[in-house]
């Protein structure tokens, strides 16, 4: 069966995203590298613009629709980082936004994605409200291009525009082979990466990262076909809760990655707080978790050198703060 | 007179850092340059190795001493920016360093530098001892050249290299007009800054930004001789604490710089607050004051465009969430 994502449509993607979206470094620390027994190699994803990935395929999906289409608008929904990767882009081309969103989401990401021009809908995730269902519902009526978080051709290529670059940067730093440590919930960014460096780093393997009870996509990868998670919320790792991997992202997956990592949410805390004092980099929970494998699952990663992405930094001063009440002096 | 630093010897310090200094990023947010009523710049110089950038010219010395001098070995003293700099500088040439640090510097940033492989000389400059004293004795008596934070002319030209990088990135956004804002202490930074500006970018002027009560620059650039501070401690701004301007700094400053900024601590905090918002980077306080002046000083600055440098993120955790705690859900 043929893919809906290859890797000219990653390349078309990232002629679209130059000099819209920002080329993300890759940072390090003596201190990291230490702490996980190997080079760790770190893409601050959180410094892109809106503060994650999601920007990435968000303006890959937006700038690709023809034009009449367009200009009608988009709709999105999404805990936060999606919601407002699409608000911006959908701003900065000067196109209405509706964003569905759940009531429970950082409020911080709620503010950002209003002050971005879009129109927020929230829904209630924990009273088992479908977002997708009303998104599809107001799209319908609206006239709007629903825009999906992960299982969208487009958005994979946006995303996996990262790979392109890590594949580029990695190899100016003699790494070549190793593992790429992903934060993953729907897989778009887990797929776009993949099928980036299967292109372009043949030696690079993908692993995705999930939270401890969320871990959806490591048990589907186990069993070759797909999961679910029991819950859909109660982990400090909002922006990577999804119910299952996408019906586009996982073949994908399943075919280009490692076995699937899991870690706590206190370990993502300490990888926070670790962010914090060796890269300088703010990273919310979801973003961390690839950072937490990395330094303290190192057993089950393989390789003189890893690759993480710290995919997100959008998170409320509490949930920092606490963070690094618990491990700011230590990590 | 002659200055002691001219573009040439930037541009051999940017030849002998490419490599092994980050070219950092520039940044910005929507909401910063709603807040500023201008376009914000920022070059996150946390981001630089060893989290402030102190590296470039600790690399930029080190790297140009006679190979037998400089197996000889280095010292410093600093209140914690320039020792992680030099110390980590040494180390990677594999040479010793000693650092003469207040023993009241950040804790993070004394046990950083001792991580780093330097000997650590603490003194209590509370009472008054004299760094300069303590660490030119220690020179002499072991042979190792002594790396001064500022006052240097090859650390200048390490700092300037930021001031080249500024000239192709705000072109690059099509800035070639307005004020570059500069967290300042003994003046190394906004010299060399300063120096690569006038030969590569000379419509964008060179400002300082001190704290409140440790406003030495500014006096001096405004009375044009230079003043000293009363006190040597007392701010929230560690790294920026010096008595006085330097004597190579001063002259350069007084030529090509505009009238000196000034912000309170609180604001500091408040710019803190906002970088963890907006641009999810960690600022310590003497690296957030430069972001502080263009948030909540926009009457003091010119331009549509503001490049600010956000000098360093070596702050412990603890100072750190008492600045969340009190501006994290507003900034």
């Amino acid at each position: 069966m043929t893919e809906a994502v290859n890797i000219e449509m990653i390349e078309a993607a990232a002629e679209r995203l130059a000099g819209n979206a920002r080329r993300t470094p890759l940072l390090s620390s003596p201190f990291l590298d230490e702490i996980a027994g190997r080079r760790v190699l770190v893409k601050p994803e959180c410094l892109q613009h809106t503060g994650s990935f999601k920007f990435r395929g968000a303006w890959s999906a937006v700038s690709a629709l023809p034009e009449d289409r367009r200009a009608r608008g988009v709709i999105a929904f999404s805990t936060g980082n999606h919601a407002q990767g699409v608000a911006r882009a959908a701003q900065r081309h000067g196109i209405p936004a509706v964003i569905v969103m759940p009531a429970d989401a950082p409020k911080l990401k709620i503010a950002n994605t209003r002050a971005m021009g879009a129109e927020v809908v929230l829904y209630d995730r924990v009273a088992g409200e479908d977002r997708e269902a009303i998104g599809t519902k107001l799209a319908q009526e609206r006239g709007l291009t629903l825009i999906k978080p992960y299982d969208e051709p487009l958005v994979i290529a946006g995303q996996g525009t990262i790979g392109l670059e890590i594949a580029e940067q990695a190899a100016a730093e003699g790494v070549t082979g190793g593992d790429v440590l992903i934060c993953c919930g729907g897989g778009g960014l887990t797929s776009g990466i993949a099928l980036a460096l299967e292109a372009r780093a043949p030696g690079l393997r993908p692993r995705t990262v999930e939270p401890e009870g969320f871990d959806d996509t490591a048990r589907s990868l186990a069993q070759g076909r797909i999961a679910r998670n029991e819950r859909t919320s109660g982990s400090l790792c909002d922006a990577i809760l999804t119910p299952q991997p996408g019906n586009i992202t996982f073949p994908i997956m399943s075919r280009l990655c490692g076995p699937g990592l899991v870690v706590t949410d206190e370990e993502a805390q300490r990888a926070m707080a670790a962010a914090f004092n060796r890269l300088k980099i703010v990273l919310e929970p979801g973003g961390a978790v690839a950072l937490a494998a990395a330094l303290f699952r190192p057993e089950a990663v393989s390789g003189d050198a890893v690759v993480v992405i710290a995919s997100g930094g959008n998170v409320d001063a509490g949930v920092y703060r606490a963070a690094l009440e618990r491990f700011g002096e230590t990590a």
